[in-house]
């Protein structure tokens, strides 16, 4: 066991009563002039370093901020990750990192965020049972659902606008002159598959074009079977709607392993524009998430709730755009 | 500001001291069988969740493992990030997650995991100043480096036997009847860039072979400009030994560009073994990297640093092996 320099040892050697110390060091101006800079010489001369965690006592507040996270072999989640962590650290708040193994949150993740008693949690591609939900409400933690759209607006949520995304992308390959097209879907219980695939779909109803959907997960692997399977059925479609890049880039793989001519004999639009899209390997084209503005969103959101609990709900929508490169 | 129920609250219903109630909740058995039921059935009313926070200032230790991270666009990191966080949380840790934006930690970095007073702290793609390896010490919170070997011996280091590797590799290429090669290195100031050359330069001058040099900077764009840059020369080596997996995929994109045959005209062997490297597109031989001893044995270390602070420091290397593909 250690010993740590504590508000105690400094009272004691600056002569003065421990909440005095307290006072300078947790919240404020309430203590004399001489009497501060009695106790913080002492403080100096100890080495004392006032504790995070006894401030958090007092105050009732921490700066951390837990980001629960699934995916992190998608490269859209570490450039999140990444991202959160500067702007946060701008505004003096530190990342609990929670990574969960399940779709949804595990029960020793949410006691850890409780236990730390976070000023805030962002979850991403987590799903979170409402009685969790619940728990957060009643100790007043503000909670973000980023890239994630809820059917209640029990929270605030913050994701690219989907659905509009979707439309657009069908609406760009029937510009192209293509009409036969199929969708890559991801996990079937993510808001961001379903909504852009509505999006998608609903074009192609309007203009009677049929629709064709092929079940995947979001993995790079996923895509990759899924176009060895379409290959296979003998029926390839003129162009592919994939519901994120990582499943795409394995979809361009998938078609290049069968001599398949992208975008001559098929075109291919992937969505986030990851890093890796950008590949000379790739060229890929997608739908650009404003991954900024996203976090911005959250960010903006979370620290209005720290300040002031208000429990706000409110789905958070941002336009992201289409990246014209080689596939199509 | 919110009102959590505290232990004085706790104390207050069931009629006995603050003290007791912290007995209970932080220390273990020292009260009576009467009194733990009075608090434990007081604390259920309330609905009292002992703090994280509080038991810390109790026991002075925390339950976070501090991590600091700078790439994390490299997934070597993303993945190394989730399997620490999946071997911490079996043991009850967090992870508080702290992303430096330069090569050295920042100072405000270093606050934030002295003022959160973590158990551990684990350093990998980052460099630390000497005088705040000393603040760690003075503190007696453990540091491993990992993916880092150090000059001195002052901290305990965990990474794969870099030098080794580097030899195999160059035996490898010379056992392929190659004689004509070329190293691009990464970041030049990385004990893991230094000790792959340093292998690999050892028997091309065993073996009397002309040794070529290449800088890059582990990034996918330095390994793709590096390459653009040595066929620009005309003078294209007949075997390249890239650093890392990522700025290995930037050269063999490179490579495709100038219609240069791998293995054919040139082989490329990388380091890491990444997701990608075994994606079709690339199919890259490579020197993999254990993650899993070595994320077992940092755990280890800090584990047992933990329960009794000696401030033990080692070397560590973990053999790594060769994953042969098609680029070779």
């Amino acid at each position: 066991m250690k010993h740590t320099v504590t508000a105690k040892d400094v009272a004691k050697l600056a002569g003065v009563s421990q909440s005095s110390v307290s006072r300078v060091f947790f919240e404020g101006a309430k203590v004399s002039e001489k009497t501060r800079a009695k106790i913080i010489a002492a403080a100096e001369e100890l080495g004392y370093r006032p504790n995070e965690f006894a401030r958090s006592l007092i105050t009732n507040r921490t700066k951390i901020i837990g980001i629960v996270m699934k995916g992190v072999q998608n490269p859209f989640y570490p450039q999140v990750l990444k991202q959160f962590a500067a702007a946060f650290k701008k505004k003096g708040y530190s990342i609990l990192f929670v990574h969960t193994n399940n779709d949804e949150i595990e029960a020793e993740d949410v006691e850890t965020l409780l236990n730390y008693n976070v000023a805030g949690v962002i979850i991403t591609d987590a799903v979170m049972a409402l009685t969790v939900g619940e728990e957060f409400k009643k100790n007043k933690i503000p909670v973000v659902f980023f890239n994630r759209k809820l059917n209640s607006e029990e929270f605030y949520s913050v994701s690219c606008n989907n659905l509009d995304a979707g439309r657009k992308v069908a609406e760009y390959f029937f510009d192209k002159g293509v009409s036969e097209m199929a969708y890559i879907a991801g996990d079937a219980d993510t808001s961001t598959s379903r909504d852009r695939q509505k999006g998608f779909q609903e074009v192609l109803k309007q203009k009677k074009a049929r629709y064709r959907h092929y079940s995947s997960d979001y993995t790079y692997n996923g895509g990759f079977k899924t176009a060895m399977h379409m290959v296979a059925e003998g029926d390839l479609p003129s162009a592919i709607f994939v519901a994120n890049d990582i499943m795409a880039l394995g979809v361009l793989d998938a078609l290049k392993e069968n001599s398949i001519g992208v975008p001559g004999q098929t075109k291919v639009i992937g969505f986030d524009n990851i890093e890796m899209a950008a590949w000379p390997a790739y060229q890929l084209t997608t739908w650009e998430q404003p991954i900024d503005k996203m976090v911005h969103a959250t960010v903006t959101y979370l620290l209005e709730e720290i300040a002031e609990y208000t429990g706000a709900a409110e789905t958070f929508e941002v336009d992201g755009r289409l990246i014209e490169r080689s596939t199509t």
